[in-house]
Parts: C-alpha cells; sequence; structure tokens
C-alpha cells in the first residue's frame, strides 16, 4: 500500500478541493491510502467514501499570502501542512500532496522531511505544457534565487530520473536555461554552469536553452536558478493568460466573431487545455527525502487529484531510491 | 531638417527591407532627410524616389550571427553599420536606424557614439505591446547582464523622459521587475535596487512588477537588469509565438474550425496584430549620445518605417538633450 498524505486543509478552496480529489483518487488506485491532514468537521460531511481515507483533524491552515514562510512554518507546528510533512518525516505517510503557498511548502519539506545525502538545496519542478504535447521538468523556478553550478548538477541528475521514472522518458535530454544559444553566452556564473554540467557524468547534456523556447523546447528537462526560472515560468502564464483575454475580447467584440465562436468552440476548448497546465498535476519539491508535490493554490479538484496520481507514481516509481544511487557517492561538504 | 542615418544593408533582408521603408517616411515626414549607408549597386534600383535621400556606398555587411561583436565593430569599420555610426558621431546624421545584429548595433553604438556623461551603462529599449494597447518600456533586455542599482536608476530617468517625449505620458510611472511583488523579494541585489529606486529623485517609482504582469502591466516603465530582462522579453515573445502556432493549427484540425475562422477571420486579424510589436517600430539604446532605434531582424518595410518614424520624433522631441539636463549633474566615477 502506498501511503499518501494530503494538505486538507490548504489552497484556495481548502476541504471543497482536497476532499472530493482523495475520494476518486482512492476509487481509481486500489494500492493507496489517503491520510487527509485538516477540519475533521468540514471534511466529514464531504466524505461520503472514506474507504482507505482516514483524518487527522487539525483546524489550522497556513495562510496562502505568508509573507515569512520560514517563521510560520517553525510556529505554526499544528497546521496541516507542518502536520503532514511531519508524519512524512516519520514515516506514517510515504509521501505529501498540497496546494498550500509555495515558499512554505518549500520550508516545510527542507525544515521538516530534510534533504538528501547529495543534495544541498531543493528544487521547485513543475511540469510544463509543451507545444508537442510532452511536457517538460523545469528547475528551479522559485526556491533558491542564487545556485552554484554544482546545484544544477544536482538537480539535472534529480530530474533526469524523474524524467525516467514519472514520464518515461529513455534517455532524458538536459539544456540549461540562458540568454544566447552559445556556450559563452550569459553572466559568469551561466559560463561556469554550462561548463560544470558539459562535463557531468549520469546526464544527456545538451546546452542552452533560449527562453523563447520554453513552451517549445528541444529538451526535456531544462535547469536555472530560481530567479531565472522564476522569470520565466511567470512571463510565459502572464502571457498565456493575458493572449486568452485578448482572444476573448477580440471574438465578443462582433456578431461575425460570436457566430464563428459556436462553429469552433470545441478548437478553442482543446486550444485552452493544450496551454493549461491542470493535466499534468502539480510541481515536485525536488532535493528532500520524500516525494512531495505542490498543487496551484487554485487548482480545481481534477488538477489536485491528478497531483495525488503524480504522487503515487512517484511512490510507487521508487524514484527517491533512485536518485539515491545516481548521486554521486562520496559525501559533499555543505556548500 | 532632421538628418536620420539608416543602415541600409542591415538585417535579413538588407536593401529590399530598408529603402521602401526610407520611400516610404520622406513622403509621409516632409522635415527628414535620410542618408543611407549600404550597397549603392543594390540600392538605386529600388530607388524610384530619391527625393531628400542620399547614398553613402559600401558593400560591407556586418553577419547577422556574428559571435564576436566587439571584434566585428572594431575590425569592420567600412561595415554600413560602422559607417552609419561614425557619420552620427561625426554630427553627419542626427540619429541612426537599423536592423542589424543586436549585440553589433549595442557595441558600436557604444563604442563609436559614445556614452553620455551621467551614463555608466547601454541600455537596450524595445517598446512592448500591452494588453490596454499602450507600449511600455522595458530596459535593459539585453545589453547588460549585471547592473548596479545606480544603473538602475539612470535607465529610470533616461525612460521617463523618453516616454514623456515618445509616447506623451505626462508622469511616467517605473517599476522594477522581480519575482515577488513585496519590497524584500528577490536576489540581494534586487533588495539594494529596490531602496535606491525607491529614494530616487525625478522618477515615480511604485516597486515591483512580477513577471507575469509583463503585458498587462500597472507602470509606463519596467526597469531590470539586461539578463532577467531578456529572459522576459524572450519567453513572452516565444510563448505569443507558441500560442499562435497552437491556435492556427486547433482551428484548421475540424471542418467546424475552418467555418468559424471564415466568421472571425477580422477579429482573429485583431488578435494578431495586437500580439504583434511592428507598430511600436523597434528597439531603442539609451545611454548613448544620439537617438538610435534597432528594428527586429526579420522587420518588414512597414515595421522599419516605424522605426524611422520613432527615431524622427527621438530627436524632434530633443530627448537627448532633456536626459542630459535630468540626469545628476554632479561628475561620476566609472562605476
Amino acid at each position: 500500500m502506498i501511503r499518501i498524505g494530503v494538505d486538507a486543509n490548504g489552497g484556495d478552496n481548502g476541504v471543497n478541493t482536497t476532499v472530493p480529489a482523495a475520494m476518486k483518487a482512492v476509487k481509481d488506485f486500489k494500492d493507496i491510502e489517503i491520510v487527509l491532514f485538516g477540519d475533521e468537521d468540514k471534511i466529514k460531511p464531504l466524505l461520503t467514501n472514506n474507504e482507505r481515507i482516514t483524518i487527522v483533524d487539525t483546524k489550522v491552515t497556513m495562510d496562502m499570502g505568508e509573507h515569512d514562510p520560514v517563521r510560520a512554518v517553525r510556529k505554526m507546528k499544528d497546521s496541516s501542512l507542518d502536520m503532514v510533512m511531519y508524519a512524512c518525516k516519520n514515516k506514517e505517510v510515504d509521501c505529501v500532496v498540497t496546494n498550500g503557498p509555495t515558499q512554505c511548502v518549500v520550508v516545510a519539506a527542507h525544515l521538516i522531511i530534510r534533504r538528501l545525502d547529495g543534495m544541498d538545496r531543493v528544487a521547485l519542478c513543475p511540469l510544463v505544457s509543451n507545444f508537442d504535447g510532452n511536457p517538460r521538468l523545469i528547475l528551479d523556478v522559485g526556491a533558491n534565487v542564487e545556485l552554484r553550478p554544482e546545484h544544477l548538477g544536482q538537480f539535472a541528475i534529480f530530474a533526469t530520473v524523474a524524467a525516467k521514472k514519472v514520464l518515461k522518458i529513455e534517455n532524458p535530454t538536459v539544456g540549461m536555461l540562458n540568454i544566447g544559444s552559445e556556450p559563452g553566452k550569459g553572466r559568469e556564473i551561466d559560463k561556469e554552469s554550462y561548463d560544470y554540467l558539459s562535463n557531468l557524468e549520469g546526464i544527456n547534456f545538451k546546452g542552452n536553452i533560449e527562453p523563447n523556447q520554453i513552451i517549445d523546447c528541444p529538451t526535456d528537462i531544462v535547469v536555472c536558478d530560481g530567479y531565472s526560472g522564476n522569470i520565466a515560468i511567470k512571463t510565459l502564464e502572464g502571457t498565456a493568460k493575458t493572449m486568452g483575454k485578448m482572444l476573448k475580447q477580440e471574438i465578443k467584440a462582433s456578431f461575425g466573431g460570436k457566430i464563428g465562436y459556436l462553429f469552433m468552440k470545441k478548437n478553442l476548448e482543446r486550444f485552452k487545455k493544450r496551454m493549461d497546465s491542470s493535466e499534468v498535476g502539480g510541481a515536485m519539491i525536488f532535493g528532500v527525502g520524500a516525494p512531495v508535490v505542490k498543487a496551484h493554490g487554485n487548482a480545481d479538484s481534477y488538477t489536485f487529484y491528478c497531483a495525488i496520481r503524480q504522487v503515487r507514481k512517484m511512490v510507487e516509481s521508487k524514484i527517491i531510491e533512485t536518485v539515491i544511487e545516481a548521486l554521486p557517492k562520496t559525501p559533499k561538504e555543505e556548500i
């Protein structure tokens, strides 16, 4: 049995999102048990089927707008987020799914579950929809504003294992986000990282990836520091959203547009779906000792279900055990 | 008379783009003269109207894929790009328009025209299309991979003048690109820059701008280092382009889509136009002693014409003279 811990109070809609998702997950996957960490009074009325679902009661919830994640994680030990992380640390569950505030999730995973030996940093790694329909792993997109070449190397190794295990890609390719395609491009640190990744064993490094390739990407994995990655991911999201708004506005602007819409409604829905990342679940937290998946704060039940499905796959495919094997064996100093 | 120097050999299509653009410009603006620096043998057959247009012959062209811009600019003094820059330095023309390779344009402007006193760096500043139809000034997007707070301050002052003069905005607002909206977000340098800009006189600073706001932006101006700005701009371009490809593919995928397209053809054309930056000309090079506008390498004649119109406005509105007034007066050490 795979035991999945769910932060049931998290996200913009709390139990209304997480509980239906958990019920669908236990129905679809007979090899999982779910522990819901959350407000029992709110969960129980929604829990029409409690086969392989248990509740650990807590009314305390991490605020979605929390500005001081380290303080919050340290102080709010009775929050649903902290509690599910402690349960994971204590091996009461095998993994964690949450749609809580991103920085709190990263910090809680880091401080409570703890980093793996050989991983000096924790990375936030979403699966990003791409033109060809195959999602890409992009990391880090916000856990660390600055990173050394060795950290990118560890992320590349971790993501290579994840791409093999979760996306079933045989020999995943790795690129590095940079402002030009040639090796000498970017800041000094980018040149160092390029050299480091070029010589790193165990990854299939293909060189620089320019930001305009991010949703039509020639590699399976893109590594970057969390500052650059966050800019790329947020620009992508903002552009997609604003373009969607513009398209809607233009279609509605004339009678011809409205008639045309009736004919191509399905086409436009498919278009929207291709840009939507919900199908692929959530962002993975790489670097700690257990699989953690963070869904969007505004994820709906289906998206949250996909995140549960994703974390199940990560446990089933023994991603952490394989990463431990893949990481360089010599114990490293803290960098 | 405003004397405009045009690098006629530049860009992907050379004289076929630049010559028709120049002819349209002299027809529309009676107060300009154009000097075309380029291959006379190729220009003459296209030049059906040479009123207020003269040619300075050179067959040499900067390669669009040039990897070593400093070397190229230093060695290729007989290239159309170097020649138009020297003509500007020697006051034979008042300003420059080119669609040559970006880094070579930045380097040539820097090395040949030279920086203004009080500007320690040169910035590349495109006008970026936005949801509300008003373009934003975003700088730097690629001239400098790393910048100090003072440099961002100088860029903010320069862009404030440009927004007033070129976009006719009375009291332009300034934001700083960052990965969070609160003051303490980002790298150490971002925190320093935030403090510096908050206390800088002569600009209307409004705080951090998150990357997802870049095409639906609450400020008129966004300052950033060239590495971050380049990531944002290229991600925006890549996302817009790929989404356009996806939309086309989905519409073509069914009979209903094709019928619908006939009804909403005009709507979709307007949508495309809104995302297209061609109407607003080119990227401005800020920091040197004369207006320089760099159009896209693949700009068509109309876009190149818009770039000529833009540089004319920069000269007419005395942008450089006003910036000199606006910059802090005390002579500064090279930073």
